[in-house]
């Protein structure tokens, strides 16, 4: 594999210093993209342009040729591994995801206990290796999985969720049933996260897009617990290069210096926390990454300018700040506003460095 | 008016001693009890349920009948004052509220500032009226608005949203505009609540029901000074009894620290900040209500009993606190349950007064 030539990321994320703050976008291969709504026509489905190595590697690489950032991210779907579980995996056009078999009972989960999971997913390391291959070194390739707990929230409510009822009442009426899913879901993340390791991806990132739904003590026991397994299982594998590891947890909140205890290197921030208040719960110990309001994007240029004037002087000078939205590219996005984003960071962020 | 029997709600909002925590329930009148469920069929549309008084008291006394619950709160939509203001409300089952006019330009808001939206909502006072005539002074009655921001989301969506991509795209390309469509809104929730008391409500609340999804400088111009105005506008008048002022955003953070600096009485949290936590961010300006997360309900009842006491220790001791659910009771949960929930609360919370 050819040299990094871009490691600002990695060197950012891992707290060293930078010429200027690195640069990538949650959801940056998406729909806001004519170049990815066209690709997306041609595979004829989302899953079938998740699963056709060829098809996902060219999405991902449609963003880094249009604009100037400093990371890949593989384009998946989060729930490739409860898909490769079994339990039947469909998407509805503007109805999200939908699993034709949902995890109900013990019964269920021993099910999923007794699947290889990890085999059934070659089709992203395929493309994790295509990607590599394909950016022939000139920015890091983001690796990702999604949470333990928002993959079972997912596999138990059966489909997107306001009020997350059914694993709600699985955590207060049967939590060893919880607990016992959420330990499968672990080890298969671990497992997963290293087989895109092993195969090209040069930095993970664990999405827990549901966490903020929990109480404290649930979110500890349910949702951190289960990522802190995930961070210490991936550190003991001592990879060399030093591979970081963010967690994100949308909607967190005091819970965040928790999340930087747990031994990763970053964290991911929602836009409703400020970063300066976010740096004075975690201290120096972790690097952060956010967060400025994805519908910032639909403002005219200057307020773009203005807002990420803003995130970076509220995180202030030194290393340690991965610029990105506090949550996924909208749709709607005019992907001109985003060239207007990458201008605006790197003209106002050497300052910081 | 028959004198009021029970006064503890007023008394914990007020920060004044109480035998026992005083509890109500969001959302007490609702799809989970039966006897609503059939009041409602016989209306035949949710509408009509909250635009007939007889009908709307009847519900909003249902609980109230069935539980030893410490006060009524008026049955009514968020969405009146829209409603009156001509946006065309309509309701579907399953997939909430709908406005055939939403507001999308200047004109649009004009022509709203144009209506007189207080004057269509006799129906609100003449509820509240019957219910305290009917309620004969065994509990209080609340009284309650969506704040001025909730309502402008409904109001720019057109619907229940979760990217909030049109709201925000105004809060960042026209904010004049959105500033002066909160203008109407928060003059229109004064006059609002001033009626609603006038007619008898003893208490109000105002439900934030999306500023959590602000940035923190967006909330506190765009949610929080709203709301701030009604606030300052409702302790003007100076009533007799005083009447406590209640304000809840869902999903607060720091923020909660501004919340009570407003000048209203108490404020209202959901589940996923503990008591302990915004006690130490409030201090003692405002009494707290809350937060016990709805889906405990869906617990047996010793895990019932065992969240409710933690809810009550992470408080402590002292007035100032008003037991209630994090957010409204959710229409699956049982009946029987609400009956654990309030032994719970008056078995263990005199301990701590």
């Amino acid at each position: 594999m050819p040299a990094l030539q871009n490691d600002i990321l990695i060197r950012a994320l891992l707290k060293k210093p930078v010429p200027r703050t690195p640069l990538w976008i949650m959801r940056q291969a998406g729909r806001y993209l004519p170049e990815y709504r066209a690709t997306r026509k041609r595979a004829g489905g989302f899953l079938t342009l998740c699963k056709t190595p060829e098809l996902a590697c060219e999405v991902t690489l449609q963003p880094v040729e249009r604009f100037d950032l400093d990371a890949a991210i593989l384009f998946s779907d989060i729930l490739t591994i409860p898909d490769a579980m079994g339990l039947g995996l469909s998407f509805t056009e503007g109805e999200g995801p939908r699993f034709s078999k949902p995890v109900t009972c013990m019964k269920d989960v021993q099910r999923i206990a007794a699947t290889q999971p990890l085999e059934g997913l070659d089709y992203v390391y395929d493309a994790v290796r295509l990607v590599r291959q394909e950016l022939g070194g000139r920015v890091p390739l983001i690796g990702f999985s999604g949470s333990p707990w928002t993959l079972a929230t997912y596999m138990v409510e059966g489909q997107t969720s306001r009020e997350f009822r059914k694993i709600k009442g699985m955590l207060y009426a049967h939590p060893e049933l919880l607990e016992h899913l959420l330990e499968i879901l672990s080890q298969a993340v671990v497992e997963y996260l290293l087989a895109q390791v092993r195969a090209g991806a040069q930095a993970v990132m664990v999405f827990d897009t549901w966490g903020g739904v929990l109480s404290r003590e649930a979110y500890l026991n349910y949702s951190l617990k289960p990522m802190r397994h995930v961070v210490t299982e991936l550190l003991k594998t001592g990879t060399q290069p030093v591979v970081p590891i963010t967690l994100f947890t949308k909607g967190v909140g005091q819970e965040l210096a928790d999340l930087a205890a747990t031994g990763c290197h970053a964290v991911g921030l929602d836009w409703t926390m400020e970063m300066d208040q976010a740096r004075a719960l975690v201290g120096s110990r972790v690097a952060l990454q956010g967060n400025l309001d994805p519908a910032v994007l639909y403002g005219p240029d200057e307020v773009i300018r203005r807002e990420v004037r803003k995130v970076l002087e509220k995180f202030g000078t030194g290393s340690g700040h991965v610029f990105n939205l506090g949550h996924g590219i909208q749709q709607y996005v005019d992907p001109e506003k985003v060239v207007v984003l990458v201008e605006a960071v790197k003209e106002f962020s050497p300052a910081y460095h």
